[in-house]
């Protein structure tokens, strides 16, 4: 058993140096290894971490001031995560395996023999997220995916929660290595220069990133600048705006404003999907229902300092916009928060949809009355992309079709009469979204879907069977899905 | 029939901003067109093109000087592709619909009813290449598939074939329109200034273009630092290089000289996928047998003064470099090109592997004489990105699969005992790869995949089934494939 008491970590030039060496020599050989090898990893990795369970929740209670039950769901989605990933891996789909035989007839003139496969990209930088503390953080969707695409990890631990890290990081290298996983398949480095060393570091081949605009958006940059660009997938932020109907808010308001003030609220509004946009007709007695349901929550403190301040300073703009009264709550900068109801109309946000649609990243929500469901459809029609967008509607409303439509332009996910936090995994499961949302708008990073961000296609042309891939083989020892002169098997 | 005697061009920015305003409308209607309706325009856009062969032709061969035969096969090429791209789009499974039902026994807890899909991008530009004016060009194929991707086009008309591009435009928006597209499904601009208002104009969603290093790189850097970046896929360049083993080169030198000979003169060298490094071992006959080859051909004229001059600045940069000597040819600026064979040795490139592997556009290569085997896998190794990389050896030869790995890590697409122009339009086709071949190292410019770069994945959770785009209802209307609670129909 691989010693966990002692995790490395690489905070200087020289350490970092070193995991990256040792992480490029992984690379090859987690390229060539099998699906079974690569599953039994993922399966290693998630048996060692509910095996530690007691020594981890208690760390990530201490270091995030989040509840035992919430952080007892979410290793067990992470844990969930890594065995769903490695079956997925077996299944072997991922691999968008595609034969065509030599064809002398083909209608553009005689082609070769041609088979294309997914390979993966090399190592990959992930920074971890502070509001997951297991499902986006050390062991998180990004490591999984990247894990089960081939790729090593150099991660990026977040400060907010550093225990936990380096716990989490040793039981998951431990495991990985005991399971057969080459030296350098996961590494650990600590510090924002350390990441931004490693983003531009020619042998780091993609990056993944859960956390704010402006954090993203500069690694972003980084990735983009280098003399050989490569992929940055960063989940940056989205203010999830939920639309109700005319109809829907006649008919069950108390339902609607129960939902709503449950979803904001959740976490202390510490999820990338919580709805901080709330649209209801002028008249609609809701907003007053959200009011008296926020009423029983008490403040709560939140994951760190840093988005304590963040929170704190988008609150005050929001609610200091000329156009914005406060309905419930307060945006007291020295006050653990409690949940905050702001309004305006929907003329107003048509007049300044950049200010008043801006994410708060916290327990804070934004009404915005409108006058007749035309403006519903404008206010719908200026949003920035969005991870998340809800209807509270009925089936044979007639302005739903359209808004549903205005909608999945402009968000990765359009939610039916339900509420945008919680993000199960699954296999048709969409967490990504036009920027600001996302920095690469037709990916996920929730979901199997997310293994595909770090592989690479290669095709092969008039290889002969011993030397192809097994997944490109006749024979298909390993019984992958394949597409064989356009005919899927 | 609509009139293509009179193509509009926008080039001032009001005619761009009036275009970008009529392909934003359209992007609408595409989205919501269905595969049946994409597909018959997209052969009737073929049905057009070649029914106006006799116009078309005679004009390509005057801007391009390239011979009658090569732009009848490319014609046929282009057609060819956008009826395969039709097929493709009936065939459905470009749309990835995946459907999860709800499941209260899911492992990490309860899921609700998911169902994802990819949806079209909404408008691209696309920026025509000079060397292929048919393929690559005004309904070549990013064309092609951002029209079956659902998105409409804006292209960036070549200047080194204004009339030909003119005329395609004419022929293809006409074609379009009569089978029942919307207006501005295609839209025609021409000027460099105008394509850099484009790529940073917010109505744009992704940009696809084929030319060189330096512009494309331009480009992508536009996108990239937009306040919303979007995707860009640019091809760019690639050296193509091809490793003769020993074995190869004592076993059929001739026939590997006559074939490289033939893949590096043909079009006047004028392929993205032209073998500009020739790897043979030091005392090898082939370099002379390849001189001999090129010793019939004579100089013939290039596409355009701008890629004349690149060739003879990137030529006198190479051949004048202290370690390469001229075998054949002739660097000389004021005739036509004629095949020119450079030499240096393995030692040489891994001392100055960015110099001494550039791309020259152009009938030349450089023949590089490797000490041993090891130091041809060590000349792999400082390889940059490529589309082809090509092995000539012998099944059994024990530095062939170590070589093919590492081809596979650097090469979008890996040739066995061939050679790599010609790029057939295929299912498994693969004309891509890492930077600096591609700024989008996850796709693909050639073939049927080449349409997913135009698509973002939008998933659904708990919309009841009439609200549903008919590619995720369970009643599956299309008859699309469908992945349903993770088992592929």
């Amino acid at each position: 058993m691989t010693d966990i008491a002692e995790p490395r970590v690489a905070a200087s030039p020289e350490q970092l140096d070193e995991a990256l060496a040792v992480a490029a020599t992984a690379a090859r050989v987690l390229a060539d290894s099998t699906p079974q090898q690569r599953a039994a990893w993922l399966r290693a990795a998630a048996d060692a971490l509910d095996a530690d369970a007691e020594q981890l929740l208690p760390l990530a209670q201490e270091e995030t001031h989040l509840p035992v039950p919430r952080l007892t769901g979410e290793l067990k989605r992470t844990t969930f995560q890594l065995r769903l990933f490695a079956d997925e891996v077996e299944d072997g789909a991922f691999l968008h395996a595609v034969i065509d035989h030599a064809d002398p007839g083909w209608g553009m003139g005689p082609r070769p023999d041609l088979r294309r496969m997914q390979r993966p990209l090399g190592p990959v930088a992930v920074w971890a997220a502070s509001n997951f503390p297991f499902a986006f953080s050390t062991a998180g969707g990004d490591t999984a995916s990247a894990l089960a695409a081939g790729c090593p990890v150099v991660l990026v631990g977040h400060p907010g929660h550093p225990g936990l890290t380096r716990r989490t990081a040793a039981v998951l290298t431990a495991a990985l290595l005991d399971a057969g996983a080459p030296e350098g398949v996961f590494a650990l480095v600590e510090g924002q220069e350390a990441g931004r060393a490693l983003i531009q570091d020619p042998r780091i081949a993609a990056g993944a990133f859960t956390g704010s605009l402006r954090g993203g958006r500069a690694l972003f940059d980084l990735a983009s600048a280098r003399e050989v660009p490569i992929p940055f997938y960063g989940e940056l932020g989205s203010v999830n705006p939920a639309f109700v109907t005319e109809g829907a808010a006649a008919a069950r308001p108390q339902e609607v404003a129960k939902g709503f003030a449950a979803s904001m609220a959740l976490g202390v509004g510490q999820f990338c999907t919580k709805p901080g946009l709330l649209l209801v007709p002028a008249d609609s007695e809701i907003p007053s229902l959200v009011v008296q349901e926020l009423g029983a929550a008490a403040g709560a403190p939140m994951l760190n300092d840093r988005i304590r301040s963040g929170y704190g300073e988008a609150l005050r703009t929001m609610a200091g916009h000329e156009v914005v009264s406060v309905l419930a709550g307060s945006a007291d900068p020295d006050a653990d928060p409690e949940p905050t109801l702001l309004r305006t109309s929907a003329a107003e946000v048509l007049a300044d949809p950049h200010a008043l649609t801006a994410e708060v990243f916290g327990p804070a929500a934004l009404v915005v009355e409108y006058a007749d469901e035309e403006q519903l459809l404008d206010v719908a029609r200026v949003l920035e992309g969005q991870l998340t967008a809800t209807v509270q509607g009925d089936e044979e409303d007639a302005v739903v079709p359209p808004l549903l439509d205005l909608l999945a332009e402009r968000a990765g996910r359009v939610l039916w009469n339900g509420w945008p936090t919680g993000v199960s995994v699954t296999f048709a499961q969409q967490h990504g979204g036009p920027y600001p949302a996302t920095t690469a708008v037709g990916t996920t990073s929730v979901g199997t879907a997310a293994i595909e961000r770090f592989l690479r296609p290669v095709a092969y042309q008039d290889v002969p069977q011993s030397l192809l891939p097994e997944p490109l083989q006749d024979a298909n020892p390993w019984g992958v899905p394949q597409r064989v002169d356009g005919v899927r098997s």
